[in-house]
C-alpha cells in the first residue's frame, strides 16, 4: 500500500484547481485533500468541500464566510472555516498534509506559498508571481526548510522534466516554448483597434482572465522566464523564448553537448499537476494519447519582440534583479486590473509597466517587507501613470 | 583531475569508428585510445595508430595482417598486432580498459562484444546486430557481469537519453524516429527499376553501404525495433515506428500517463558517441547548435508497412523470439551481400527473408552456439533462395 497523499489546495476554485480536483478524483486510491482554499466563489467551493471532504477550508474574502458557512451547513459537511488572508496562509501550513498545491493567481499567492515552505512541505506551484517577486527569497527558504518545489505550469514541469536524471551543471539553455498568445497573427498596426473578445479568446489554453491578457501582451511568458530562471538558477539570457503555435511542445532544454531534451503532450494541465503530484513516479492519465501522425507537423519561429515589448521587459528586470521583478510584476497587475475594469487601452500596458520599471530604484537581495513595499509602490505608479484613479481600480492588498 | 576514459575501439576505420575518434580529439584530455580494430582497411587503421598511438591494433583479415606491420613500421608506432577473429576478441578484452566502442558492423561484432561484457566493461554499442542475434543472451551476460551496455546509435541513445531520470516501469511507448530512408519518396511500382545509386544515396546519414541498403528496405528500423525491446526491456508491440523526414528529433518516450520525452539534435553521430563515452555527464562539443527556428517545422508520419514490408518481418521475428530474429538478421546480411555483389534485385529482399524467416524453428532461450547455427543456416537459406551461388556471395563466418 502506498500512502495517500494529503493536499491541500489553494485557490480551488479557478482553472487550475478545478484541474488538480479532476486528478483526485482520477486517483482516489492515491489522494485525499485536506483543505481547499478560495478567493471569493463559496459556491464553487461548498460544492468541492461536499464532493472532497476536507477537514478545513479558507475564504480569503471575509464578506463571503458567513455565505460559505450558510452554503457548507446546507452541504451537510463540517469543515474548520478560516477566514481572510490568514486563514489562507494557516492553511497552507496545516499540519498532517505532505502536499500544498498553490493555484492562487497573482501576487497573493506569495505569503501561503511561504507558510508551506517554512512548513517544509511539498509545493506544487501554479502561481508565477511568487519566484518572479520573491525568487531570490523563496528559493532560500526552500533550501533552508528542505521544501520541495515542484513546478506545475505546463512550460516548467516540462523543463523539470526534461531536466531529470541530468545534471543541472550540464545545462546549456532553456527553451520556453509559447504558441505566441491570441495576438500572434494580428499585426502590430491593428493593436490600438482590437476588441476586447479578441484579446480573452486565447487560442490554446482556457484560463483566468488575468493570464490571459498576460499571454496577450506575452508578459505571461516574460514571468515565466523570471521564474525558470530562479526555479532552475540558469542566468536569464539562457532562458530563451520560442514561439510554437501548436503548444505540443511544452518546452526544451539543451545541454552543453547540443543535445535537446524537450516534453510534450496533450495540451491539458492535468498532466503537469499530476506529475507534481505523484514525482517522480507517474500514474496512467484518463487523458487522449498524444497522436503525432495525425498533428502532422510541429512548427517553431522566433518570438516578434517588437510587438511584444512586454518580453524584454522581463528580461530587462530580471538583469536588474533586486526588487525590480516584484515592481514590473505589480506595475503588470495594476495594469491587467485597469484593463479589464476597461481603465486602460490594451496596447498602453507595455509603455506604463516601462514607465514604472524606469522610476524603480531596484533594492539588491530584498527582504519580504521590501518586496512588498515595491509591490505597493508599483501599483500606485500605475494609478499615478493612468492619470486618473478608475472607479474599481483599488490597489490590491498583498 | 578527472581520469582519463581508456577506450578500445573495435571498427575503427568504419564511419561510426572515425566519428569516436574526432570526439577522442575533441576532449584528449579526457580520452586515451588504448586498442583500435579494423576489418581490413590497414592504410587507414595504420594512420590512426600513429595519430593516437594504441597499445594494441587488431586486424581481423589476417591477410592483411603483413601489410598493417609494414604500414605501422613505416609511421614509427609499434602496437602489439593482433590478427583475426580471435586478435579482435582479445583487444574486446583488453585490460587496462574502461570503455569499449563496439563499431563493427554485422554479426560479426557479437563475439567481440561478449568478450567485453565477460570483463564487465562499459561498451558502447552502435552494432544492431548483437541485440537483434543474441539479446536474450547478451542481457543476461550483460547483468551477470555488472557491465554497462549504452547505446550509441542515435535512436537509441535518444530513448537512453529520454529515460534519464525516470522509472522505466512508467515506460508506455517507445517512438523510434526514422528519416523513412532513401526511397521515402518513390512509388512502390518503381521499387523494381531503381538504380542502385538511388538506393544508396541516403537524403540524411553518410553511413557504410549495408547500413545504407538497410535503410532503403527500412530493415534497419526492424532490427532497431528489436534492439530497442531488449534494450529497454518493452515488448516489441510497444516499440513504434514513426517517420520524421527532418531527423531532429532522435526518438521518443511516452510514458503511462500520457507526457513525452524526445531528444533532439542536428544529425552528427558524434553526439551520441560523446554521451555515451561521458555519461552521466555531458562535455561542450564543437558541433553547431540545432537551429529550431532556422528549420521552422518538424514533421511526423506513419511509415508505409506496404513499401517496406522489412518492418513487418522484424516485429514479427521478435514476437517469435528464440532464433529467429538472429534467423532474420542473416537472413538481411545474405541477402544485402548478394544485393551489393550484383547477386539479387533490391525488391526480392524483403520477399527472400519473408521465405527464410517462414521456413524456420526457432529455438527458444538459444545458447550462443544454437545462435550461430541459425545464423548460418540462414545465410545458407537466402543463397538457395537466390538459387545460384553467384561468385563473391560467400557465407561470412561468424
Amino acid at each position: 500500500m502506498k500512502p495517500v497523499r494529503r493536499i491541500v489546495l489553494l485557490g480551488s476554485t479557478g482553472s487550475i484547481g478545478v484541474n488538480t480536483l479532476k486528478v483526485v478524483e482520477d486517483h482516489p486510491e492515491e489522494f485525499q485533500v485536506a483543505g481547499l482554499a478560495a478567493q471569493s466563489n463559496v459556491e464553487r467551493l461548498a460544492e468541492q468541500a461536499r464532493a472532497f471532504r476536507p477537514k478545513a477550508v479558507a475564504i480569503r474574502d471575509s464578506s463571503r464566510a458567513g455565505r460559505l458557512q450558510e452554503l457548507l451547513a446546507g452541504a451537510g459537511v463540517q469543515p474548520k472555516i478560516l477566514v481572510g488572508d490568514e486563514g489562507v496562509e494557516e492553511l497552507a501550513g496545516m499540519e498532517g498534509v505532505e502536499a500544498v498545491v498553490v493555484a492562487i493567481t497573482g501576487a497573493a499567492a506569495l505569503q501561503p506559498t511561504l507558510a508551506a515552505i517554512a512548513k517544509g512541505r511539498t509545493i506544487g506551484l501554479a502561481n508565477k508571481e511568487t519566484l518572479v517577486m520573491a525568487g531570490e527569497l523563496v528559493m532560500r527558504q526552500v533550501e533552508e526548510r528542505r521544501a520541495r518545489l515542484l513546478p506545475i505550469d505546463s512550460e516548467h514541469s516540462a523543463i523539470f522534466q526534461c531536466l531529470q536524471g541530468h545534471s543541472s551543471e550540464d545545462l546549456k539553455r532553456i527553451l520556453l516554448t509559447t504558441s505566441g498568445g491570441p495576438l500572434k497573427e494580428v499585426p502590430l498596426e491593428e493593436f490600438g483597434r482590437l476588441p476586447k473578445e479578441k484579446i480573452m479568446d486565447h487560442p490554446r489554453w482556457k484560463m483566468g482572465p488575468k493570464i490571459t491578457v498576460d499571454s496577450a501582451t506575452m508578459m505571461n511568458k516574460a514571468l515565466e522566464v523570471i521564474e525558470a530562471h530562479w526555479l532552475f538558477r540558469l542566468p536569464v539570457d539562457q532562458v530563451e523564448v520560442l514561439v510554437h503555435p501548436e503548444a505540443i511542445v511544452h518546452s526544451m532544454v539543451e545541454f552543453l553537448d547540443g543535445s535537446i531534451i524537450a516534453q510534450m503532450g496533450v495540451t491539458d494541465m492535468r498532466l503537469p499537476i499530476q506529475y507534481a503530484l505523484t514525482y517522480p513516479r507517474r500514474l496512467p492519465s484518463s487523458l487522449p494519447a498524444l497522436d503525432l501522425v495525425a498533428l502532422k507537423r510541429l512548427t517553431f519561429e522566433a518570438p516578434d519582440r517588437r510587438k511584444f515589448p512586454c518580453l524584454n521587459l522581463g528580461a530587462e528586470a530580471a538583469r536588474q534583479g533586486g526588487t525590480a521583478p516584484a515592481a514590473l510584476n505589480a506595475a503588470n497587475e495594476g495594469c491587467v486590473t485597469a484593463f479589464l475594469e476597461d481603465g486602460l487601452p490594451f496596447v498602453r500596458i507595455p509603455s506604463v509597466i516601462e514607465r514604472v520599471l524606469s522610476r524603480h530604484r531596484p533594492i539588491p537581495h530584498p527582504s519580504l517587507r521590501e518586496i512588498l513595499e515595491a509591490d505597493a509602490w508599483a501599483r500606485e505608479q500605475v494609478l499615478t501613470s493612468i492619470g486618473v484613479r478608475p472607479s474599481g481600480v483599488r490597489p490590491q492588498r498583498v
